[in-house]
């Protein structure tokens, strides 16, 4: 089994929940995460999306040093078998690429063990 | 060294955080994220969840979508030793366990290093 | 390629960020999490911290109960090199060390695989 992480745009969350259910993978959670990457952010663009209400109101102040601007992100976790990191990669990409920086970042992560909480089913994957 | 990550339900953090401290285990961290399985979610039941205030006010937005709905949940992370990895499974389904589907998943990650900060202590695991 | 998590001090987060953006790791995100180690919280000081409006609005309710209190951190994560673990590591002790208990903790976990999603641009480094 392998974790995958996706940091996407925040407007990427509702095609990317639609093209994973509908390519088979409807079991996933999201996070609201603060993010750069290696680009700096227009300052006046962040205001914007400051203004628009995007941030959790207890990290705003973290937002107003000069230097060093984040922005919101979303984060979309899946755990899927071996067979599939391919395929969800694939639909991730395809969903969130818009060629411009900002699209994102996807890891992959060894996962060793599952249980299924209601019946107690237990996988061990690797150790 | 291994991470359990256990996504629970929401009502069921108050339990687990007892029974893990209880059991020995009192450090943990909690989050909020939205999740959804493979079971589709009932239209009305969300609506409730939702008008309790659950859901930080910028993800709601992201809930009107029709067909693909995602319900809070809380995901709760240890890190512990590899021989305690069993006792910390048995105590999350033990409390989360209710017999219905959205009981939620645990899932054990490998942990190479770990760092403690105020005294610099260091321990390496595995590479 | 490595990820590296550190659960730090809310007021941490600006210094730990400008840090590790001079020490030449700009990309990285930042979460608001729930954290207790292995220390009781003061109670009051506890209180103090709640009314300044550091917790999430549906979180308030989780903290209610009596003897298990937590406290908000900021979770800081980056994925480097493996080569580059040991300075991103030694600028987060630097920058969060005061010598208090609740300094925080750092992990180091693996990542198999990366994604840039604007290009598709893909690594892999372990399997």
């Amino acid at each position: 089994m392998k974790e995958v992480m996706a940091f996407i745009r925040v407007n990427k969350i509702n095609p990317t929940k639609k093209a994973l259910a509908e390519g088979g993978f409807p079991a996933f959670t999201c996070r609201s995460v603060l993010g750069r990457g290696k680009k700096q952010i227009d300052p006046e663009l962040l205001t914007l999306v400051l203004e628009n209400g995007e941030l959790p109101m207890s990290l705003k102040g973290e937002h107003l040093s000069e230097s060093y601007r984040w922005i919101p992100k979303r984060l979309v976790t899946l755990v899927v078998e071996d067979e599939q990191v391919k395929d969800v990669v694939d639909i991730l990409i395809k969903t969130n690429q818009t060629g411009n920086p900002g699209d994102g970042k996807i890891f992959v992560l060894p996962i060793y063990e599952a249980y299924t909480v209601r019946s107690g089913e237990h996988t061990i994957d690797a150790y």
